[in-house]
């Protein structure tokens, strides 16, 4: 058991890490991650690392002998952080938020260290109950109609992300209007899905993946000045494929596109849907954290016409990747789209009916106990603290377009309906590239791009934990500067 | 900013957990972790937890006010641990072992973090360069076929799960057969698949999800003494099906089933597939990581037939869930059928081809820094820790295997290749259940089961990280004892 390492950690008695080196590690590593969260303002926030620098500066072949913990975290701060892109920086305005949180990491580090699996109920019922408890609470906190919840017909279950959940929603309703066939037999011709041209490439990635094929999915039209679905296109869309003995089955409305954060109109969408008898899932990856607010959950109008409903915690809601919460108003037609059961994992408790076994909700058979970081988070801040920066974001990101109205240089191409801001320079594509550029180059901002109408547009996404009024001043003065 | 909290947290200042509230209740943590480690053998395995009584000791409602950690952390002690299954109590022999380990720890703690998102490689080049890296030192230890490293045609990836590594081979394969037409237009039937009858049920929840279908998928017979896949049945079944115009597309060959740790013979398979341009996915998932020990390497014989492999770095390798390995001889094939841009994810570095963007390389986008803990663990153990641990796994297992065959009570049903010991009671099923339900109400140890040509037999895997000799012995005299 003893390995030859005295001379690398003096002190190590195994090649294990042992419960008093993990606490004496596991303390050093906690101080370096407050450090960390006390500088991230220090560091260029887009990384400036060249492709291969990274791997230039790590050993060609794997360590035969152990190394101590102490050369692995100087490597982190030598190798690792010139490498990183600070999605913690509170000037990081790319994409979209990707929020953590301190009770988010350490409930993933108590789900880390608790190492269980919870594949079934059985592999350890708390994984399973404490999960399904806390996207009731979720779904309270959100105002999600009665059905999304586990004592109506449906319940929420956590997905790694929005992709995963979009698709086995696609897949749940593919088994619905085929009776079971598709899962059977394989998938036919005909079977056809709808989302706007300006959905997020994941549904695209669902219909190829789940066999429907990227000529399955029609791309609907969306009102020019939102950019939201238009329910008539999408009317016409489904009369003209049903006319044509086509099977429309699977719509996606969208809570905030990730381009333009663009609504699409839940109701009138759902409405359509219905008509057809196809499946509505509403993708409200980026928006639906708005809802922990009263006072924004419009967002949600109509969403008692979906089948499926995701939103990630992930993102806007202080809670680490990955914790999409995914939830259903009809929980039977997804566990019987992605059940199978072999002899192995039977149960007692399974088969009393009286228990959820989550492997049967998402295409993974292993899950971590995710719900932990998520209950962490919902105590932590309490409804009262998400709705208090929640607010924080969308009043700063309202401040900024205000401003962005009221420069020469920019103006602002679609309505800011929460917290992101999409502008352009008013000379064109090329100043607003160099505009991009130059704010990037800076390292003290890092905003990313869309394009709308064909015009190349820069996003400013406001949703990061550490991000306050002092960081969006901060990004005007350099929008100015970089304006010319 | 202030919460209406002081009387639940005095000191606290905001809503966030600061970075010095951080440091606080991060070492509280850590030091609950490793007490738990310390303990995790005075736990029954099993939980004894009953359907409910986790959810009936959680408040219906949620917070609305923010609650202190210490709070928190009681419910962890009173609510959680009760309906925990101890995968980390070094008397889990069930299913699988969920390795877990000290350096895996940090480095999920790591990258919770840092919340970077490495979806591209642009969003952090370090998340991508490390992972890249990394899964080349792993392919290095377990001596995998050069094609699947970086430096050669194909490449490793860091999945959730070998479920959804076997559905992204699926459908890369699918895609190769046609011409990427079922991507563009949707599955057409004809189609057809290959797995013994032995294989991971995700393998044909992997034909369901991808449009295939279970009736694309043929369950090839095994030999009955092995339980492994025939390769002369193969060969006659996929004739037929060429005979009859379907095309054969997939085939998968096992290493160390989940079931009874059969092997599939992947020289044989391998050479039937390619004479039909089949695509073989090798799942080695379960005993892949022998192959860090040179002796055991002829689990692989044959792989370099293999188009992509997987390899759960958590079940068997000392690292936390999730940390899927998977590698592909051909990452273009891969890529090509999984990889769709939007232009919000447009930038230079892809646009270049000079670096890897994960996100094509499986279903979700968002994708955390997972390669930071399998980089601890290959750093803290070494190859030589590695080896020893997996070796002394192996050991025991036989060791214990040659016990059961002195025991007059029991027989194995099949041979016991590496870590994985399957038995019955002479006595019949009965007996075997009694045997069964008496072990695990100890609370003793935990066992879960499978049935072998129809007979019902106990599992004992043995492979926990803290698992050693004096475990194995007590697991001796249950068996004994509720043996009668």
């Amino acid at each position: 058991m003893t390995p030859d390492t005295q001379d690398i950690e003096p002190d190590r008695q195994s090649f294990h890490m042992t419960p008093d080196e993990f606490r004496r590690h596991g303390k050093e590593l906690v101080d370096w991650v407050a450090d960390y969260l006390e500088r991230v303002e220090d560091f260029p926030v887009l990384s400036r690392s060249a492709p291969g620098s990274v791997r230039a500066a790590l050993p060609a072949r794997p360590p035969e002998q152990p190394e101590s913990f102490a050369a692995m975290l100087a490597d982190v701060d030598d190798v690792v952080l010139p490498g990183v892109t600070h999605w913690q920086s509170p000037s990081f305005f790319a994409y979209f938020p990707a929020n953590s949180s301190g009770p988010s990491v350490l409930g993933d580090l108590l789900s880390a260290g608790l190492g269980v699996q919870g594949m079934l109920w059985a592999t350890s019922p708390a994984a399973t109950e404490v999960e399904t408890h806390v996207l009731d609470w979720l779904a309270e906190l959100l105002d999600l109609p009665p059905a999304f919840r586990s004592d109506g017909t449906g319940g929420g279950v956590i997905q790694d992300s929005a992709s995963s959940s979009s698709l086995v929603a696609l897949v749940a309703a593919r088994e619905r209007a085929t009776g079971g066939e598709s899962n059977r037999a394989g998938v036919r011709p005909g079977l056809t899905a709808y989302a706007s041209s300006q959905a997020h490439s994941s549904v695209e990635k669902a219909a190829r993946i789940a066999g429907v094929g990227s000529a399955g999915l029609r791309t609907v039209d969306v009102d020019p000045d939102t950019l939201a679905m238009d329910p008539a296109a999408l009317e016409r869309a489904m009369a003209a494929d049903a006319e044509a003995g086509r099977r429309p089955f699977f719509v996606v409305a969208t809570v905030g596109t990730t381009g333009t954060n663009a609504m699409d109109p839940l109701r009138a969408v759902g409405e359509v849907a219905r008509r057809y008898g196809a499946w509505l899932h509403v993708d409200a990856a980026m928006s639906g954290s708005a809802a922990v607010c009263p006072e924004l959950r419009w967002v949600h109008d109509g969403l008692e016409l979906a089948d499926s409903y995701v939103v990630d915690a992930h993102k806007w809601l202080f809670t680490n990747f990955d914790c999409s919460a995914f939830y259903v108003a009809d929980r039977e037609a997804l566990v019987s789209a992605l059940s199978i059961v072999p002899e192995y994992l039977r149960n007692t408790a399974s088969e009393s009916g009286d228990v959820i076994d989550y492997r049967d909700w998402m295409v993974p058979l292993g899950r971590r106990f995710r719900a932990l970081k998520l209950w962490f988070v919902l105590r932590w801040y309490g409804a009262e603290g998400l709705r208090h920066h929640v607010r924080e974001h969308v009043a700063l990101a309202q401040d900024l377009a205000t401003w962005v109205d009221a420069q020469p240089s920019f103006e602002r191409l679609v309505a800011t309906p929460l917290n992101l801001v999409t502008l352009a320079h008013v000379d064109g594509d090329g100043a607003t590239q160099r505009l991009l550029d130059e704010v990037n180059a800076s390292g003290q901002a890092y905003l990313t791009h869309t394009r709308v109408h064909g015009r190349l547009a820069v996003r400013v996404s406001v949703g990061g934990t550490w991000t306050q009024a002092r960081h969006v001043e901060a990004l005007k003065d350099l929008l100015r500067e970089a304006a010319g």
